[in-house]
């Protein structure tokens, strides 16, 4: 048969990681694809820089949308990153060019998703993605192949290693986030910048691509709900452990009776679920479908390594002619999204206040609580210091998210409470 | 496009259960599938028997065979089970008929997979069996199609729920094997003939079968080394907790220096391993990559839910046109399985010994050890009862099983040995 030509966009360490295993797998991944996968033409931003390959017979283009459109190649790989500018530009041109598109761009997918994957079935073509969620864990195939047959409740998850490595770190060590993130920057494990991945808007692409696989719908990024974990402190975590739990930051897509709920944000969670063993930079998924039940699944979400191999996983399936809606589901018969608003979620929370330690002030706060219905489980005040600050901890039965606002808002007012109340939503994880 | 007809030949609880869930979700499977799929024939013991399935329409075969030769399908869907007899017959005779086949049978497999994968291939047709391995878990989808990139080093896993369950029960109750049997099969979570889940049988064919897909060897079943879970006493898991340790039925594959280790048996694992958290009937497959890394699978193992769940997904992969090599690779170039011998296998040991409580008992034992080559790491004598029987534990150092069995031959001779020692072997799974 025929050699699968790849066109590769962006050789950073991903796309040098995806060259390298084309070249060096070259006979085992033309045995498993029934043909030879050949790159034939790259494209970066720099053409002088020495990446160690041998680019000798491979064209090179300065411009990525000219050789999506122009390389005489079968596939476009997309390894440029971005939601817009040319990594948008490429991924059209190559699938108004006919040809199919793999990319590891979860920021371009969570806005634009539903629209590229419109225009590759109207071109015959599709987009895969695997790389773009949860690294080398091959989620997308699972979700999208693997539980085909399920209805799917729920999709939940550690998307983000950034985050899961530094709240890793701050329980193991009890520092603080300020200092485990300039740790973990220091390590490579954080980036210069690392609002995207701190404030959760990297788990938020993520999730906004599981839902839409997972649930057959539009994309529908700004509907998730998130926030990140600057605020969580040394404090909540150690009160977390002694409360049973372990906070993590996750990313939940939930069927519930006001549509599907997308949410990211940090979670006190049973220490016994699967996903509070996960730590460090790992990601894990968990997916639940009516027949199948719980599943998860776990590894690295980030790196040259896993990321690169869920690219040539999309390769090699592309090569064997597997051609498959890019959401599961024809993009045509994607259901809107219909997100549920964030007030109607309910649960129950853990709330850590400030207060003046004085008689009468867990009473207010008892009584902002009760005026919202909402139900007291459990209420921690250590030591005492009469006239000082102190910490509160208290957790509620489930409650609604509105009614959790207007109390936080009342107790804020409150004279005795000297700092912001603090609210870390509890997950039970139990379907 | 055509409907796809399936053939469905079983109708116990997994068949009913796939019958079931082809007619209850067939929008949503033929939007998957891009074509409709219906059960156009099926076959059964018992024509008379109500199973609540309406089959006005569906052609009946007495004889499975039949109808995997003259029904007018194109899947033929093999739920009978049995190594032989008629599901070998039955998927040979459709192989043979040109239409492709999806299995649950591992038994089958485990003994015929080689051979049935050369006849698929010579007929043009492939061989589903997703749910053979480890219920609804997709690891078979995923050694083939997600991690193809990856040269796999290892593949291990709890692959019996009903051995996890009853290892679980016991840690959990502090109750003997035989009770916790008892208990597990009054609730319908071990057989009334246990031995094929407790003696590692089934958890052998798994292996056998994950080995070849993910080494692109040969099946090797008989070169599977093989032992279960009767021996594990309540005091072996009393003393693995102490040590750190949690036991659990293994099946492990590994890459080594003298061939690929296939082995089935009782493994002391860490307790901070991810496998060690996984208990219950829950079933979890490790698979290391060079470029993924470490990834975990989990979820149920067994059940009709689960096991339906697997078969249709194969099916939906059938109609969608999907037709990979069963084991990835070309069944020709399946490499021998060159499985490596169980005395060849390398690692630490945990022993327990009954001995008669007087001094230079421990010195004769550790002779033993000291002659051949073996390093003792830890010594556990509980209690002191002079004169009388008493346990000892040890644990050694890396050593050669070849070594441990000359050792432990020459332990049970000892005069103060008052039972044939017990061996659990300790991995640390790290790579």
């Amino acid at each position: 048969m025929a050699p699968l030509g790849v066109a590769l966009a962006g050789l950073g360490t991903v796309g040098a990681g995806v060259f390298a295993l084309l070249r060096d797998r070259a006979e085992t991944l033309a045995e498993r694809a029934g043909r030879p996968i050949r790159v034939v033409a790259v494209s970066a931003r720099d053409r002088t820089r020495d990446r160690g390959l041998d680019l000798d017979g491979v064209a090179w283009f300065d411009d990525a949308a000219e050789m999506a459109r122009d390389a005489d190649a079968d596939i476009f790989v997309e390894l440029i990153g971005g939601e817009d500018g040319i990594a948008k530009a490429a991924c059209e041109a190559a699938l108004d060019a006919g040809r199919d598109v793999v990319t590891a761009n979860k920021a371009l997918l969570a806005r634009h998703g539903t629209r590229l994957a419109r225009l590759a079935e109207e071109t015959g073509r599709t987009l895969g993605f695997e790389a773009a969620v949860a690294g080398g864990i091959p989620i997308v195939k699972a979700l999208r192949e693997g539980l085909a047959a399920n209805r799917i409740s729920a999709i939940y998850g550690i998307l983000n290693g950034t985050c899961n490595y530094i709240l890793t770190q701050m329980r193991e060590t009890g520092r603080p986030f300020d200092e485990v993130l300039a740790d973990a920057q220091a390590l490579g494990y954080a980036e210069a910048d690392p609002a995207f991945d701190i404030d959760g808007i990297d788990a938020a692409h993520k999730l906004a691509i599981l839902t839409a696989l997972g649930f057959g719908t539009e994309i529908d990024f700004d509907g998730v709900h998130v926030e990140g974990i600057r605020h969580v402190s040394a404090d909540d975590i150690v009160f977390a452990e002694e409360l049973g739990y372990r906070i993590k930051l996750l990313g939940i897509a939930r069927r519930t009776a006001h549509g599907i709920e997308q949410r990211v944000h940090p979670c006190m969670i049973p220490q016994a679920a699967p996903l509070a063993r996960v730590e460090g930079v790992f990601n894990a998924v968990v997916a639940e479908g009516d027949s199948v039940g719980t599943t998860v699944f776990e590894g690295r979400g980030a790196g040259a390594g896993p990321t690169a191999s869920a690219v040539v996983a999309d390769i090699v399936d592309l090569a064997r002619g597997l051609r498959l809606p890019v959401f599961a589901a024809p993009a045509a018969g994607l259901a809107p999204a219909g997100t549920a608003a964030m007030e109607r979620h309910a649960g129950p929370y853990y709330l850590r206040l400030v207060v003046v330690d004085r008689p009468g002030v867990i009473a207010d706060v008892a009584a902002a609580l009760r005026d919202e219905q909402i139900s007291m489980e459990s209420m921690i005040q250590r030591g005492r210091a009469p006239g000082e600050a102190v910490p509160v901890v208290l957790t509620t039965h489930e409650t609604e998210e509105a009614a959790m606002t207007r109390a936080l808002a009342r107790i804020e007012t409150l004279g005795s409470v000297v700092q912001a109340p603090r609210m870390i939503r509890i997950e039970s994880l139990v379907s």
